[in-house]
Order: structure tokens, then sequence, then C-alpha cells
């Protein structure tokens, strides 16, 4: 757990020294120095370099040991080699926090992330906390602390407002800075993490999410090196009704374990990831655009509870193309009442009163209209936003002051509601409408996107309950990978159902067992090293009288002599055939970075050639287990579509929820999980594993074994 | 076929007289006049008003008829009530072109479209041709021409480039030319067509294709009033190599024949016109932003023959969030050769050189190391485009000098490629390098889309060698719509086979015919009336013999007798039953707009869960059909996915083809084809239409038949 009041002395120190400073304002020592005073730092600014008496015109020390004061935080711009001696003077000097510009150390290999791991050691002895190494550093406008040599800082200061950038990438988290600043956005702290050898993009998260100058936190990671600490502060900024906007990149990559098993890859990281992060409230993205667009609009921090929106034009084109959008994205756009269109249509004949509400080019001539539509919209439509379309019209001097003094009233009015504008023009006339609290976005279609991120966030704050998740009780694994009637024994004391099935070693007892059961069964091998047992014939299904069962019980047997000679064989398994439910597909895949994560699909192409599956990490609930299973896109055929029956997805998701809790229980030795295929019968009939393969590590031999 | 020199005079006239001119340069009719006085229009500008003897400084005449010439063009700003006495004044000066600002004609109403109709004909009495009524107007940057009242100029005057924009929205329009200069594009026409009462959308496409000073057209479109000519406009744009930028609306209206048939529902309006629109060769948008971007991208002239992308970075992290976002939407990013990488690690040991190629932050120093990575890109990756992830510091006052003359000579050494940046800062730094050939963008995922899309264009014009179209013969339709074994009797003599089927009259008939096939057989009614068979218990399957079929015989009989009383009857159909292929689906549904669209998927929960369908209007050759086949989402089980054996998939394109020539030959009476199952036989072996319902409009009864 981290002490996030040592990491204030990063982010907001009342002093910093920086160590190699620089007379240069466009160097690595110099820069934060030029910045810092030409933006008025509020702290001490403390310049350490044994070869001057000044820097830029402070007074210069020639040693971390020579400074007048423990300075809160340090700069660290020296070579490599000098870092560790540097952290030595600044730890017994009394400096908590140390920022460290200087590169050559993880990212340069092995040993360079040798000595990165003795700076931490290092750090540690002194209680000093570590931003880097390979930083580009931190920013916090607010107090005017420049604690970075990004040159992004050339272009423009930052502006100072409710939103934090906490970015692994120096330079990426900076762009993002900058972009912000471009378009006029208030973000006033930046955080870049670097190396991560101690402070970590979560423990920036963290740190905004507790913060009170920040409101809206922009996060670009391209690793999670600390999964529990990042769940942890996505959970703290939920709990702050603070959005987090996640740019998580790399995309692409496949985790190794991806071939270990059939429902592996199907969780590639990335999936896993997103999976993961937005099931903490985190709004995956992958865009700088739409992180910027929607950070502007929950900037705001009107975050209304209903999920719908309301168009208001002054042509009809405009809201047709926004219409489109929002159905495209799920963002409602319900009917006016019936009621309201009439009032509506009896001050303005020839207008749409529906949604969108076309308020026609007669409201340039008489802006009241379009303060009466967009009121009518909120009062009567109840929208969460109403998006004015007013183009170039918006952007005129003259009528901009007409409508902002129409619309103004409004805005404290409907003080829980979203106005927004789409408006073309020279910034400085758009500003004035942002300033009265009014959003402006230049494009429909972007608009009614980020409208709708933040409608969602909105709308989940005002229902979200979260169930308790379930507690995993510890399970007692085998020593190796069991064979599958070892696993449904496993999954069984889990309260997992198998279809009724019984181990046999025998013709004779297999006939037996089959008559117990009733007519059809299915027959298998019963092998821990099978994994794909139709695929050799060892497999038969359909099997009718005692016959049939005798002659697949020597099948099988020869099958697998012949085609898995080496194999262990256990015995045959005898299972009562079940038909007429819906082949299923549920499985658990060890994230190296989140745990046991949990898959549901469908059987078949739904999976292989659609790719259609929900994750979950584990453990949860049977009502998050519900979610899942209908969130898939062919959930419709398990409701029934098509005329068949609907499938017990009660009895799916009591299952799919206890193999999670089992998953959570069993510890890191479990790899995966296929169950495959799992038959879900008919509603209140049940569901059932029909295979179900358990791969584990091999139990570690415990030290005096060898 | 419009004769756009006529056109001409609406768009670049000469001369330009204002009907309704006012003093006041707010008005409508006095706005055209203070736009090309402040612009320096090249032609005459002739006011008339009948109260003034100037307007705006200039002469101003009582009435048409006391102009001292025959004005190219005429503006109409009068009410609805004086434009008829007005065009016809026009037409007796001489005048052929005329741009009808005001409203009150067919957007109100029948009186107003009847009125509408009489203004057309009007005017084409004098060989007149009119823009609007209710339009906006046009602009054309150019001459300085001002057709328009558009209040979108009091914001600034358009730049000028090679961009068109053809909308039929006014506002819209006005919005999208507004964008175009508020983002530094270069956009110098702008036609609105308003209510399109002679002069289409189509027509100003048409023109742009063929203008000199236009060389990408963006059109924005609610609904196609002329299909035929918007057609061929996009095929002369495509062959003039002008990329055709299409935003059109409404894409949830869904026409009211949807509820007609099976396949009707998944032609919707919007999703007919995409395909077919696609089909010649336009880019399908559904925002503003993205339209703006390919434009940009576009109007360079420079469309390179390779579909793939190399990025060059100075931060690792940009460079991913590139290549995910080209993953995402299918644009190629290849490695590099492995020798380039070995040369470029060589100059830059800490670099990556794969692609993207990170050149990190040691480019700020030595900006030759960006040069360098791009020329590789260029050369030896040979990338259509190279995107150089630059961020703030392009936008760097001192480094943009040394960056610009290090690139610009590529610009010059691979004039067939594109050079890209990403860059963040003042739009003037940036203005240079757009200058200097370079495109500039703020955002790295904007710019992979835009690229994309540019780059697609440039390898479908390396491609494509259009194949001609297969002529239609007409077809002879019955009176009404023909029952199951009319309909494929129909179909088999347009080469389109079912499986080997007889229609019987009796039991003992339909047991020969079983015999003669071979069983198993199917069954089924034979009925004009009776659309959903199986429904209604009028289908058997699985017969194995002759006393299943006398069985099956008297079922399906008493089955219709009971659910389907009033149906006609006219026996029942014997069919040989085929398994072990791919059901599949096709049909045809008459657009209202398109005419006959052929739509091809496979069966059952692929349609009508995922609307996994691929459209094309008809008819078409068996090469487009099989593009077709393959272009839906789950072709790979046709293609053999799962293990199973590929389908006959050229059958299937000989088999759809055919279909859409039938279409195209029958003519406007045919509503509906639908062959739902057609089922594809492994290779070699076949695809067979298992049902077929065609449904037609009756025949009209010849007007003495009365």
């Amino acid at each position: 757990m981290t002490d996030l009041s040592l990491i204030d002395g990063l982010i907001a120190p009342k002093s910093v020294a920086i160590i190699g400073a620089s007379e240069d304002p466009g160097r690595i020592g110099g820069r934060p120095i030029a910045a810092m005073l030409k933006a008025g730092y509020e702290g001490r600014i403390l310049p350490v370099n044994p070869k001057r008496d000044t820097v830029q015109g402070l007074p210069c020390y020639a040693s971390v040991g020579d400074l007048p004061e423990a300075p809160e935080a340090a700069l660290i711009a020296v070579p490599a080699k000098l870092v560790p001696q540097t952290i030595e003077a600044l730890g017994r000097k009394g400096c908590k926090a140390a920022t460290l510009f200087s590169a050559g150390f993880a990212e340069t290999g092995a040993e360079g992330e040798a000595a990165q791991r003795e700076l931490v050691a290092l750090a540690g002895k002194h209680g000093m906390r570590l931003l880097g190494p390979n930083t580009l550093g931190v920013y916090n406008v607010d107090i005017g602390y420049y604690g970075t040599f990004s040159s992004s800082l050339d272009t423009g200061f930052p502006r100072p407002g409710n939103i934090g950038i906490a970015s692994q990438s120096g330079a990426f988290g900076a762009h993002l800075g900058a972009l912000a600043r471009d378009q006029g956005l208030g973000c006033s702290v930046l955080i870049t993490t670097g190396n991560e050898a101690d402070i970590t993009v979560a423990d920036a998260i963290r740190w905004m999410a507790e913060s009170d100058s920040i409101d809206v936190i922009c996060t670009y990671m391209e690793a999670v090196n600390d999964a529990p600490a990042l769940l942890a502060a996505l959970d703290v900024a939920r709990a702050a009704g603070k959005p987090v906007l996640a740019l998580k990149s790399g995309r692409s990559a496949v985790g190794a374990r991806a071939a270990a098993s059939h429902t592996a890859s199907l969780t590639g990281d990335a999936v896993v990831a997103d999976a993961v992060l937005t099931d903490h409230g985190a709004i995956i993205l992958r865009d700088p655009e739409s992180m910027m667009d929607i950070a502007y609009a929950a900037s705001k921090k009107v975050l209304p509870s209903q999920h719908s929106l309301g168009v208001v034009t002054v042509s009809g084109g405009a809201g047709i193309v926004a219409s489109d959008e929002a159905e495209r994205i799920g963002l409602p756009m319900p009917s006016m009442p019936d009621e309201a269109q009439a009032k509506l249509l009896e001050v303005l004949p020839y207008a749409s009163a529906v949604n969108p509400l076309d308020c026609t080019a007669q409201a340039l001539n008489e802006p009241a209209l379009l303060e009466q539509f967009t009121r009518a919209g909120l009062e009567e439509g109840g929208y969460g936003a109403v998006l004015c379309f007013l183009t170039y019209v918006a952007g005129s001097e003259r009528l901009s002051k007409v409508i902002l003094e129409a619309m103004a009233p409004l805005r404290a009015a409907f003080p829980d509601r979203i106005i927004a504008f789409c408006a073309l023009g020279d910034p400085e006339v758009l500003r004035r409408y942002d300033e009265a609290g009014i959003l402006v976005f230049n494009d429909p279609c972007r608009a009614v996107r980020a409208l709708d991120a933040v409608l969602r966030l909105g709308s989940a704050q005002a229902s979200s309950v979260k169930a308790a998740l379930p507690e995993p009780k510890p399970v007692l694994l085998p020593a190796t990978s069991p064979d599958e009637a070892e696993a449904k024994a496993l999954l069984a004391e889990a309260g997992i159902n198998a279809a009724p099935e019984q181990a046999v070693q025998s013709a004779e007892e297999a006939v037996a067992a089959a008559e117990g059961f009733g007519y059809p069964v299915v027959m298998k091998i019963l092998s821990p090293d099978i994994l794909h047992k139709s695929d050799i014939g060892a497999v038969k299904l359909n099997i009718r009288d005692a016959d049939g069962v005798r002659a697949a019980h020597a099948d099988i047997l020869s099958a697998a002599a012949t085609h898995a000679s080496h194999a262990r064989v256990s015995g045959v398994l005898v299972a009562r055939q079940l038909s007429g439910g819906v082949e299923c597909l549920m499985g658990i895949n060890r994230d190296p970075t989140f745990g046991p994560v949990a898959v549901f699909g469908l059987g078949g192409i739904f999976v292989e050639l659609l790719n259609d599956v929900a994750l979950r990490a584990c453990p949860f609930g049977p009502e998050t287990a519900r979610e899942m299973i209908l969130s898939i896109r062919s959930a419709a055929i398990l409701q029934g579509a098509r005329g068949a029956a609907p499938a017990d997805i009660d009895a799916l998701a009591e299952m799919l929820s206890k193999l999670s809790v089992f998953a959570a229980g069993a510890g890191e030795r479990l790899v995966s999980i296929d169950l495959n295929p799992v038959l879900a019968m008919p509603e209140g009939q049940g569901a059932y594993a029909l295979d179900a393969v358990i791969e584990l590590d091999a139990q570690e031999v415990a030290a005096d074994g060898h």
C-alpha cells in the first residue's frame, strides 16, 4: 500500500533541488528551472552544480550536502553512473522524493535492470520514493511546479484546470498535455512514470483520485505493472465520482499462454485488460481525440442520471446526422411527449417537434425559439443532455451575444443536465459559451460520442450498487493435471454439474452404467494426456443399446492404443447423452497480470469465427455472470431466438459464477479450465458440463524433497 | 442527360442579376451583393429593385425588363408568389440559369409541390435551368462569385482550393464549408441544391467531376432523387480520378417494403444506398470530421498504389497507438526488410527498426535521423505512406525549420508517396509543412484513418479493370405471383437449379416421383398463398419409404385445409432431399431508388441475428458475385472452417449472378425473390435452391379492360 502523502512531495513539493542544474534553459538540467521561473513556482528552487555559483540567476549549491535545507523534492539530471551516490546524498540530507530524468537503466537490458533494482533498495533505505528513472517528469500548473524537461513547454504552458494525465510514456503523456492545451482544456497535472521502478501509473491515478484539484483522470498505459494497485486506484476514483479515461496501447499483443488451451486464445492480454478495467469503471479508449472530448465534457462535473439525448437544430440535415450517430452507438433519443410537441408546433408550425427538434432558420431571427425548444427538451423531454446544432451561426459575433443571453438562464435552471453546442467560428467567441457552462464541440458526431460517454457515467453512478464479491474457498488440487473424470469430480465439489456419468474399467461395467442412466449414452476415453479426444476417434456418441456399448468400449481403447500409445489411460467414461439444449463454452485462463479470468461464449463458430465472448476477472456472483452471458452478441440464441425454447440462463449463470469462485480459490497452479461444451438445457432444466479439462502447473517439490 | 454547360451559368456566371436586391447587407437580397463586392467578383452585378436607384453603391434596375443585358445567372430573392412572373421575365430577357432562394414550395406540402412543378415547366419553356427553390445557393471562390445568402460568410470567407461540396441541405453544406475554412482547407465551390426541382446533387457532383478546378468532391445527401444521374456522375468522377466522399444521412429509415418478404428487411434504404454508391467508387462516411480529414489528404492529389503504412516516431508509445488503429481498420503495416533494419540499427542502436520505426528522442538533437528513417520506410519499406509522429516537437519554431529542411527533399524524391506528420502547435508553424507537401494531422488515429482511405483509393485505381456487366434479357412473368413449382420453373429457365423435384396431384403420383428420385425425399404444399409452409405443418422432411410418402401427402393436405382454408392449393411438391451442404440465402428486393438489389448471406442466425449479408445492385457477373459471397463475415464457413469440406462457391456465384440478371430483366413488377435455403454442396457438387418465393405486383389491366 502506497503512502500517498509521500507522493505529494513528488507532485506538489514546497521546495525542489535540481541535481545537475544547468544555466542553459534548453538542457535537461536547465529546462525545469527556466520553466518554474517563468511560471512563478510557489516553492523554493535549489540548483545543485559543483561548477557554478549561480544558475539562471538563482544561488547554486556545490553539492547536495551543501543545500540549506532538506528539499521536499529532487530532480536528478545526472548521468546514470552518478545516480546512486546522488540518491545516497539526498537520502542523508532528508529528501523523501526524487524524480529521475536519467536514462540508462531497465530500458537498456539486464545490467540496467539490476542497477535500477539497487536504486530502489537504496532509496528505500532512506524512506525515499522514486519517480522514473527514464521519466519526463511531472508538472503541476496550480503551483507553477515544472519538474519536467518536456519540450512541449516550448510551444506554451498548459492551462490550469481539473483534468489530470497519468502516463507511462513521457512523450505521449506530454502529447496529451499539449493536445489539451491546444484545444483550450484545463489540465493542471501531468505525471509520467517512465520505467516505474517505484511509483507506477496506478499510484499516479490514485493520487489524482484523492486530490482536490483533479476531477477527471486521463491515463495512457502500455503495461500493467501492478494490477492490484491499479484496480484499487480505479475503485477509489469511482467512489470519488471521478471518471478515469484510459488509453491502453499494444492491443495486438497476445500473451505466451495463448496456445495453451482452447479458450486461452480468446483472452489476449489487451482484451482481458479492457474487460477488467471496464469492470472497475474505467472508460477504455483507442484514440487521444475521444479522450480529450470526453475529458472536456466530464470536466464540467455534470453527470446526468438520464442516458438520453435531445437534439435541437436550426437545420434538419444536422439533426439527422446526429441522430444516425446516436443510434449507431446506442444513445437513446426518445421522442418528445405528444403534448410538448403540440405546444412547440403552436409556437412554430413548420418546426419538427419529435426529436431531433428543428426550430428552423427562423431561430436566427428569433433566438428565443432556440431557448424554447431547448427548454422543452430538458423539461418535458427529460433528456440528460440537449445538443444544439448551431454551426457558424453561434460563431457570429453579433448573434453570439443574443444566443448567450437567451440560453444562459437554462444553465442555471437545469444544473444537473448538459447543454452542448455544435458550433464553428472564432475560438474567442465560442469560449464565451464554454464559460457560461455550455459545452462546445465543432463536430456533431464527436459531440454525440462524448455526451454518450458522460451520460453513461452518470447513469452508471445512479444505478451502481455493487454486489459483494463471493468469497473463494481454498481448493485442494491434485499434484498434476487431472483426467476428465477427476476434473469433473473436482468441479462437482464446487457445485458444477456434469451430465450423469461413470468411469468404468470393463465393457460389462460400461453396459451396467449405461442401463442405469438409460439410452442413448456417450462414451469416451479417460486420460489426462489426451486433450482432443474426438480427433483420434476416442469419443462415441448416440450409443443406443448394450451391443453398441460393448463395441464402443473396444473401439475407444483401440483408438487410444493406436493414436496415443504413450498416454496414461485410466478407463472409459460412460455418460447419459443429453440433447435439446444450446451448446455453450465456459473457461478459465490465468492471465499473467490479472490472475484467473473467466470466459463465456456459445459453442462452435460463434467463438471460433466471430470471437463473440464475454470476459471477467474471477471471482464474481451469479448476477454478474448473468450480465456476462447476456452481453454476448449472440445472446438471443439463449433467449429463445427462432422459435426455440429459452435456455436455462439462471443455471448457466450459477455455473459460471461457481466456476469463477473455484478458479479464484485454486491459486496460481491453475493454468486453465475448459468446459466445452456446456449444454444449457431449456429453462428450468439446468446446465451441464459435457466435457471438462483442467490444466495445472505441476506441484512444486518441497525444498527438502530434492 | 443534363447539359453541363448550362449549369456553368449557375456556378461560374459572368454576370448576375439579383431580383429583390436589398441595400441591407444582412438581408437575403443584400447578402450576396455585399459578399461579391467584398470578394471582388470578376463578373457584373446587376441589382433589380423597383424602389431604388442604387443598391450598395451599384446602379439598380426597376425590373428585369430594364436590365441592360441578359444576365448569365439570376438570384431570385422575392416571395414565393412573385417567383413565376420573375422567371417569366428572366426567360424573356434571355437568362438561362436562376437560383431560387425563395421558400414556400414543395417543402410546404402538396400545393407548394404543384407550384414548384409549374416553375419547372415555365423555366423549361425558356430553356432555363433552376437551382432550388429553397436553396442557400452557390459560391465559387475562384471568381469571387457568392450566389448565396449563407451567414457562414459572417465568420469569414472560404479559402480557395480544389475541394468542392455538393449538398442537398443548405445549412449543412455551409457547415461543411465553414468547417473546411476553420481547418485551413481550400474549398472553392459549394453548391446547395435545396428542393431539387431541377438541378440535383447528382448534377452538382457531375459538374465538379468535369471541372478543372475541383479535385475532391464532398457530398451530403438525404435522399437520392435521381439514381441513374447520380451513379453516372460517380462513374465520371471515378474515371477522372476524383474521390467522392459521401455523407448520407437518414440511416435508420427502412422502406415500407421492408415487411413484404424475408430478405427485404435486410435491405433498408440506407444500406442499399451504401452498397450501390460504394460499388460506384464513392467513400461512404458518417461524420463531417472524417470527410474533412480524407478530403484534406486527397486534395494533394497523391494517391499511392501501395495500401501500406510505415510509422516513424520519436516516442514508442505513439507508434503503438497508431499501429493499433491501423490493425483495427485493416491498414497493413508490413515489417521493414531485414537488411534495412540492420542498417538503421547501425545508425542508432537503441532504435526500433521493424515498423513502427522509433528513432527515439535522439531525433530531437539530430533531425537527420528522422529523414533517414522516413527515407528507409519509403525506399526499402516501400510503404504507400509514412506517418511521422512528431507531436509538439514539430510545432517548435526553432526545430520546425531544421525538420523541414531535412524532410522537404524526401517530398521531391518520392512524389508518388504520402508523407504525413502528426504534430501539435501554432497553426502558422504547422502550415509550413503543409505548404511543402507534407500532410499535417493533430491526432495519430485520425491520421491513420484518413491515410487508409486515400491509400485504398489509390490501390483501387491501380487495380480497377471493371468487368463488363452482363446483359439482362427480358423475362416473361406470369400475371400474378407464381407458386413454388412455377417459381422454380421460371428460375430454371434462367439457369438456376432447384433440387430434383416434381409437382404431384395424388399420393400415388407422389410415391412414383419419390421412387424415381430415390429416398429420402421432402414433401411440401404447393400454394402461392402460403409463404411460411413449415409454420402450419405443410412441410415434411426425411421421408424414407412409400408409406411415409402416402402419410405425408395426407398430412400436408389436411394441414393446409385446416390452417389455410382459403389458400389456393395446386398440389404437393416432392423433392429429393439433399444434405451435407451449407445453407445459404439469396434474394432480390426491389429498392424504390436503385431497382432490384441482390442479397446474399448464410442461413439462419447469421442473417437473422448478425445481419451478415452482402448487397449489390443487379445485374452483375459471377466474379462480382464471388466477391460478394466472400465479403460476408462468416464466409469462412463456406471456405471449409472447422474441418468441413469447402462449399461450391463457384456454383453459388454463378447462381447469384444469374439471379441478378433474371431480376434485372424482370422489370418493375418484380417485388422480391427469396431463395431460402440455397444449399451449397461441397466443391464441384453444385448449389441448389431448395425453396423459391417470387413476389410480383399484379399485372396492370390494360386501359380497355375496365
